[in-house]
């Protein structure tokens, strides 16, 4: 594995030359877990990696972590700091070292440690690590997209074990998704919740999950999804108690074909947009396009939400490698929402679904 | 609840009158849970509050949040961006709007929002958020210690049930954790696991918890906690596996006497170093100093590391109101080590331990 994290940072060096950029700092964070397989926790004391254009990378960690670090086999130089040292300051130091006068940020640094280290070595130009990284990691290897395919198979196992296990009317919102994450958990997947939202609040295409008994009547939209090796699921599927009305059934079917047009858009050279087009082209033209308020998806690996973008305004095309959601949803205030998202991969013959749960309307008591 | 936010803010901006600094901006993270109420998750869709000195606080939502934000009755006007709009440009135009000329930026604030902004309004001096913040937030009220102690409370009765209730000779380490993560659940503490070290493990102050098998003889470390109210417990208690020898008994002694001698010496206007002092005095006295390799402390709250810090080198005087840690260790690499830890409220008359669950030097199975 120190093999590939050398390969990693090979290329955000390489990207680096290309773009004019002479160092790359990265925090804790799902950069720190992509460049050095090292999955820290935020803390008030600073790890930063500090990778140059030319030269050794190095990773600065309070003396604490030191043991940790070491023992995870990272193959950067480690540079210690004691609980008196201003670990800033190390972090300037290397950078004047390297004659360092642009620098990109890792996207999740802390302000706290970037705004001092900026202080501590003013006069540098700075950008967003993305710059550097979004390419890397929006192209998912081999072992990546395994490691994404079987997270959302467990959760697909794990969704079917729910329903078929589980009497929803009665529960909260809370207590239905405590079930699922016990479930979840079952499957081997680390997960910390997800959105419930039942009856109205379905409308709410981020509802906060809270104390609403689910009740005869509700639709209710399940978005969760968890970990496995570092790496997401996400899925949302929905559920009705009891017999829908002849309106739900509609704009399920609507919601459906939508999330079937986006899916079939996806294939190397499309633009990002185009797929999103493709589920909104077909909403909008059954009378919904105002009640689906947002993107169609969102890139998904070692976070929930990452590049590539499936929204309007983004050209870029799509790639081979490319893992996102599909999630397009109607949204009718005071009524009810659906939305129907599963985590698809670019391959070179098209989509391929992670995700096999089955979408049919469903029917739970 | 509005009220108190916006006393929050108002205490706020008294602090940048004071420093020089025209706005703060904070984003998802403690900070805005301090000031606005609002526990929002870490977002590829930022979210982010803006406090200029003088005038009207604001919070840029995505609009899909804005539903969720307005629930909350946020005292603050509520500016949504749509999925296609430039948000950070929204907040460089408040800042120049402001006539920002010096901003803050809070702790958490992650470098993909705060770079983009800086580079949308080139010229501004920034500075870190705790610069205003960390006197406030340092400085708990009633009912911030009320939650405090009521997280310190259940975390106790759930260590208590977990001892009573658990073998864990032939638990691996992170079953054990998740053995107790469950009875703080139980016990309506929000927990998300915490270290378990056993063994030779338990020398590594910040030992990633793992497989190995508790087994007769080990010294076990677990330092953890919860959330209640959003606001952190913190302990840490040891326990042994059958009867410890004399090296272990000496070394708990020790440890023990140290978390007493430090939190004897909290009262108003004591430096914060001089807590850690006293703790260190004692374990170098003991021929054990250079075992003792982490501050004595931090301050607990919100996060459950924040300021102040018990650490060499800070001269901030104790003032009524703070909440912190009393952790002081011996660590014996390849034998095993020893931590115990109180959270503690500072108050007019001395310290005041918000834990009580029994620092006995415990044997279990």
């Amino acid at each position: 594995m120190a093999a590939d994290y050398m390969a990693r940072i090979g290329r955000a060096q390489t990207e680096m030359a290309t773009k004019g950029i002479d160092a790359l700092i990265v925090g804790v964070g799902s950069d720190l877990i992509y460049l050095a397989g090292y999955p820290a926790h935020p803390s008030s004391r600073m790890t930063l990696l500090v990778v140059p254009r030319e030269g050794e990378t190095k990773i600065i960690v309070p003396v604490l972590e030191a043991p940790r670090v070491k023992a995870l086999g990272i193959p950067f130089s480690v540079v210690t700091w004691g609980e008196t040292d201003n670990a800033q300051q190390i972090a300037a130091d290397l950078l004047k070292q390297h004659g360092a006068r642009t620098v990109a940020a890792g996207d999740e640094l802390w302000a706290r440690w970037l705004v001092r280290i900026q202080n501590l070595a003013p006069g540098l130009k700075w950008e967003v690590g993305s710059l550097l990284l979004r390419e890397l990691r929006m192209l998912k290897d081999a072992a990546e997209i395994a490691s994404l395919r079987e997270a959302a198979h467990r959760t697909d196992a794990a969704w079917e074990e729910f329903k078929s296990s589980t009497k929803l009317t009665g529960l909260t919102e809370q207590g239905a998704i405590a079930r699922l994450t016990e479930v979840m958990k079952a499957h081997g997947m680390d997960s910390h919740g997800g959105i419930c939202a039942s009856g109205p609040n379905s409308a709410s295409p981020h509802h906060s999950t809270g104390d609403r008994v689910i009740q005869a009547g509700d639709a209710v939209c399940f978005d969760f999804g968890g970990l496995y090796e570092h790496y997401h699921s996400d899925i949302t599927r929905m559920v009705h108690i009891g017999e829908p009305d002849a309106e739900y059934r509609k704009v399920y079917d609507i919601v459906l074909r939508a999330n079937a047009a986006a899916f079939a858009a996806v294939r190397p050279g499309v633009q990002c947009q185009a797929v999103d087009t493709a589920a909104r082209d077909l909403i909008t033209a059954e009378g919904y396009g105002e009640q689906f308020v947002h993107r169609v998806g969102h890139g998904l690996g070692l976070d929930v939400h990452e590049e590539p973008y499936l929204v309007q305004g983004n050209a870029l095309p799509m790639r081979a490698g490319m893992v996102f959601s599909d999630e397009p949803g109607i949204y009718m205030p005071g009524k009810f929402g659906v939305r129907i998202e599963d985590a698809c991969v670019c391959t070179e013959s098209g989509g391929d679904k992670l995700n096999q749960a089955p979408r049919d309307l469903a029917v739970m008591e």
